[in-house]
């Protein structure tokens, strides 16, 4: 017998690419929330907000996504009809640096700006790692003085205060690239007849200082040197410095001292002779004098020669604001949070374009991030109240339900009718429930004969079951009252706000 | 003699993709000043935000572009490591009915949801049409009733209001795909014995009556018939209809009288006994009902045949806003801003996914269209402020310049010091005024030594440079004074009041 074949239809899934996902209502009302509290200080400090599209030529990108193994070099690209490669932006300075070079005639200078979106990473998704997140930026483009990094280092301090990050819990910590490249000068590292190499070898370095927090400092010394084996068995190629060599970039993480001005002396030490060495710690001497003296002291911001920020094209300070609050993370290990925000000076990227100097400075809060921190301390107030929920009792009577939203609504209560099948009554307050309504509003027939309406306290309903074991005590709550339809508006006020205080 | 070869640098271009534009400061602004509106009015009705990411399966988004001639069906395409196709949503419609199939278990019914977001379509770039954009969304996901599609209807009037657009100035237009098939069936074009080939003259029928606006009658007809050359040559084919079908669809587009019951008396005849056209009539007289008692009056929605709007999907009740009064197009001629909203019923959507009927209905804003229709009209107030600038006399004083700002700044007003080269004073005060400043500060040596500083109106300077024509006048200029240093910021806040007013 022939075997019947079934057509089978074939229907698309419904799931997000890999390493993407929704937010759903709280969610997205807290982001907003907190992208408006950063935007606000950012713009209070004269910074203009810029938007600029998704999407960027490859090449007005470039390439500086540190630690690219991926293809299209970590960025979701593809071609445009006239073959022209475009991509996702990465982050929000490369769309900057392309922007200030396109429009440098007509923008001021300083060109103070900031941006917020979402960037796009072309990466291996994982737990809690996702290929599009929000960053908030904000950059001064055109100015070579450091009190511009000075300002913004104050600015981030400012920032996390006020997302509800209370002193104490946060650090801003400060490097400069340029003390980093002195130290390696004195190592001998520094070949000027061979620069692309020195390139290398120093991205290999800075990426091995990065992974400090990580792998602690044997892990950094062994990829200074000779390389690293991980646990997987996954060997990670080193610098190979010597061991000399690899004791001095050693001895510049360590570096650091009680206070700014200690820490800067100590690195004088360590720069020697370089003269690029020592115009770094110029400049964080300059730094840590200007924001010592607008009260960002020890307790808020920190020289720490630790920092060095993974991206290639910084140039002079960079700064980095760490959580120093513990959390328990999978296993429920202690750890720190860490690393929420990050910047420097890249006096090199808008010259990419123009070949003429134009030094920046700007820092990126990984908004995301921030806000698992809040989460995480219970620092964010998600009761938020959904609508009052108008019941239909009688389907023919929908302009009257409508009639009551409208007038809540116009009072600045938010209301709805409720449009799904009306029949199943319960099935009625499970939505509001669902909703987190705070009150229900229900007019049958016998009411709109009589004037009234029954009004019923969702949240009180809520609280007593919690407390009530038998169902006689439940039905005597006090939580649905009838007052006169004339008073529908100043009855659920009063329910919403005893509700509140509840 | 040899030529010498110089060695040419390849810079990138500083331009953005074909297609794509960037957004400075003010406009930012007013459009996320817009948002807030927009959502503001939804959430009132009881909207909860969804926020999708910008990227999609291929699979997921499902082709329902109208009049897709473009390369990957209108969407920007790429594939993922994993051979999935991934592509820049094109609405957001598309993600959210994926997100219901996906969540549908966890989400209340009905699911309101509203969205805001940008954007993408690989369409041909060209004067002021974008291939990123805006776009603001409500729907109501699980409910057949058509009240949901009235109250859409209703609160989309509700929104253009409260954006700034008034009564008399828009107008919601509302009708019916199931009508539409009913004068289809009646014309005899409905061929049950071939669904496929329906659909296919069914689209092309929708597409020539949604180009009412631009062809006229005259075009439509064409398009219905044996198709259409346009001014520069080019030639679309036709729907093939008979004049006798044709005639009928025509008579269709016609059929709007004075008020919605009456139009609605004249399609219930043109649909004659097909039940799906009833169907659709019957739905037609509900939302006129419910909209009519919500006060929702002809100056405001109206029941208007010519109404089909492009997209595929569209299953019931279809509608749109547009914007009524005339502005002048590229070559000064008057013309009707047209259309600034849309959407519809789309009861299939989720079944793509599920297999189950899900039925829902939803709006999407163009929020880019309506921003520049109200620049248009002249009823955004642009007069955004600069902050204010310290102004650098001395640069070795940079912290007591950082403590002025600070100062204005924690009495809420915005306020930067001047971080370019403070050699020139010239130039800082051309940078204040190229961002808007209402005030400089100024403090020298000499105010220092005097515990005073100046304080400059630039507001008032520019006022009083328009209506001056000497420089003796112009010195003589009242709009700078002398304070004491401790009252910077009570000074300061009189003088940008005082240029508020003027």
């Amino acid at each position: 017998m022939a075997k019947v074949k079934k057509k089978k239809v074939s229907r698309p899934k419904a799931m997000n690419p890999r390493g993407f996902r929704d937010y759903f209502g709280v969610e997205v009302g807290e982001r907003n929330g907190m992208l408006a509290k950063i935007t606000d200080v950012y713009r209070m400090h004269g910074f203009d907000p810029l938007e600029t599209p998704a999407v960027e030529t490859v090449e007005a990108l470039g390439k500086f996504l540190p630690d690219v193994d991926r293809p299209n070099e970590g960025v979701f690209a593809w071609q445009d009809e006239d073959d022209t490669w475009m991509a996702l932006r990465y982050d929000l300075t490369a769309p900057l640096a392309r922007v200030y070079a396109q429009f440098r005639n007509d923008l001021p200078t300083p060109y103070r700006r900031y941006a917020v979106g979402p960037v796009w990473r072309n990466e291996k998704p994982g737990p809690g790692r996702y290929r599009q997140f929000y960053q908030c930026d904000a950059d001064t483009v055109g100015t070579p003085t450091v009190a511009a990094d000075a300002e913004i280092c104050g600015m981030l301090s400012d920032t996390l205060e006020a997302v509800g990050i209370p002193r104490g819990d946060y650090i801003v910590r400060v490097n400069n690239r340029k003390v980093l490249n002195g130290v390696l000068e004195v190592a001998g590292l520094l070949d000027m007849s061979d620069l692309s190499r020195f390139e290398a070898e120093r991205g290999i370095v800075l990426r091995a200082i990065d992974k400090l927090d990580r792998l602690g400092p044997d892990g950094v010394r062994a990829l200074l040197g000779a390389g690293r084996k991980d646990e997987s068995g996954d060997f990670t190629g080193g610098a190979n410095l010597s061991d000399e060599q690899a004791d001095i970039v050693m001895g510049f993480m360590d570096a650091r001292r009680d206070d700014g001005a200690a820490t800067c002396a100590r690195l004088r030490e360590l720069v020697g002779g370089s003269q690029t060495g020592l115009a770094g710690v110029q400049e964080l001497e300059t730094i840590a004098e200007l924001t010592g003296s607008q009260g960002y002291g020890p307790d808020r911001l920190l020289i720490d020669p630790s920092v060095v920020r993974g991206l290639g094209y910084y140039t002079g300070p960079v700064y980095e604001a760490e959580l120093t609050f513990d959390i328990l993370d999978d296993k429920g290990r202690k750890r720190q949070f860490g690393s929420v925000a990050g910047g420097g000076r890249y006096d090199d990227l808008v010259k990419r374009f123009t070949g003429q100097e134009v030094p920046a400075t700007g820092v990126s809060i990984g908004v995301d991030r921030l806000l698992a921190a809040l989460r995480e301390k219970g620092r964010m107030d998600s009761r938020s109240h959904g609508p009052v929920i108008v019941t239909v009792m009688d389907r023919d009577r929908m302009a009257d339900y409508q009639t009551m939203v409208a007038e809540l609504r116009n009072a600045g209560i938010r209301a709805e009718v409720y449009l799904g099948n009306p029949k199943n009554f319960g099935n009625q307050l499970k939505y509001a429930d669902a909703r987190n309504s705070p009150v229900a509003v229900i007019e049958g027939g016998n009411e709109k004969a009589a004037g009234v309406v029954q009004i019923k306290d969702l949240a009180l309903g809520k609280a007593l079951a919690a407390n009530i074991s038998t169902n006689e005590e439940w039905k005597a709550q006090p939580a649905q009252m009838e007052i006169p339809r004339g008073d529908l508006v100043s009855e659920v006020r009063k329910m919403i706000a005893r509700g509140r205080e509840g």
